[in-house]
């Protein structure tokens, strides 16, 4: 049976396998060694999903199996919504920064205790477009204030390398990475949060250089039956042999 | 646990979680109600296919759990390399037309008996551009002839339809629905045999029809955790107690 890789987050990995999305592609370079499984839920802060993570990741099933069987990695991708500020109309979706890195804390610890050798990779809060935001409510914005900014979800994104740091696990930091190019706002950002197809690409990519700096490329992996270029066109048959 | 959808086929399925394909589309319009999971083998035909179709669907564990789960469907999607031609450069992967049915028949028998209630979605091999085969070869093509004809691949899929009739399962006729549009080999085609992105969509909108007319659509299923709309902001925990 193929190893798995999770996708744990808000809905920037809810609608990661969309058009162009980094999860898709992800799925895509692992497609003969890795099950790619979707576990996003939009909208959900780190508070919200600390209470379900134990539903989301059933206990594993003592057998020989492989129901049990440690996913190659999981990444965890919030603090989107955590980072909506409290005075605004958003502020039900709010996480204060400290209770924030308690949670992620709680979600490491979790995982760490189930599966001890799976790579937890944290992924940062993009950074925010407030012009864009106002222009794509999502909900009733009376105050005409952004219900989130640039500055606050760079304390998250800080926060987040600070809690990988402490747990010593690989961390991709979006929040910085995005900003280097001058013209992010545009390239990376579709409404000002959720990504666009080359903030998706990026995402992508900096999650493949992650995994490969943990020993984990589609190269290393075991291929899910011969590939058409192994098999003898003399007698297919032969590497169907078990 | 979410339940499954399987994708079971040749390259046309395996490369379907690449940009803008059939599987991910799949996938993202059931991110949050089932796992699609890729089981797609390029270069197959039905003859391997067979060869290994109990290793690559495990048998069910003999649990309470859901390990033993039927998954909601699974899609059959063989024939383009049955129908390359036994007389050209791609002969080795030909299967004989009889044989070809007796194959469907047999991995048909073999999804019934182990998931008796699980949706059984046949696709017919797609159209081919003999042209474009010539212009993208895959091997070395001595003879100047392209390895598969539209003609070939129009009575392979004429075969998967009468087998699906013979098993009362559907079946998506991509063949004779793709060619309905005059300009279907640019349209739907980017190599004379693989989907271009409009013949992605295609596929992806003729599964969700076949799905949708054997019951299973996403309206119909249950929600994974509640969703963002269905929590009340004045009070957001109380969606999470078990």
């Amino acid at each position: 049976m193929r190893p798995k890789i999770y996708l744990f987050g808000d809905s920037i990995t809810e609608e990661s396998f969309d058009d162009g999305g980094w999860g898709a592609s992800l799925a895509h370079i692992f497609s003969r060694t890795v099950d790619v499984v979707l576990r996003g839920y939009s909208g959900y802060n780190t508070r919200w999903a600390l209470k379900v993570v134990e539903r989301v990741f059933d206990p594993p099933v003592e057998r020989g199996g492989d129901g049990g069987a440690q996913p190659l990695a999981v990444t965890v991708f919030f603090g989107a919504n955590d980072a909506c500020l409290p005075d605004r109309c958003s502020a039900w979706q709010h996480v204060p920064l400290p209770e924030y890195k308690q949670n992620l804390h709680a979600i490491f610890s979790f995982f760490k205790a189930r599966w001890p050798n799976t790579i937890i990779l944290f992924i940062t809060p993009p950074p925010i477009d407030e012009a864009a935001r106002l222009r794509y409510p999502y909900v009733e914005n009376l105050l005409g204030l952004s219900e989130r900014t640039n500055e606050a979800a760079g304390a998250y994104a800080k926060a987040c390398i600070a809690v990988a740091e402490e747990c010593r696990c690989p961390v991709v930091d979006i929040w910085t990475k995005m900003q280097q190019n001058s013209n992010w706002k545009n390239a990376y950002l579709r409404d000002g949060l959720h990504l666009s197809r080359s903030g998706n690409k990026f995402v992508f990519e900096e999650v493949v250089v992650k995994l490969k700096e943990q020993g984990l490329s589609v190269e290393k992996l075991p291929v899910d039956l011969p590939l058409i270029a192994d098999i003898d066109p003399k007698d297919p048959l032969k590497s169907f042999q078990k």
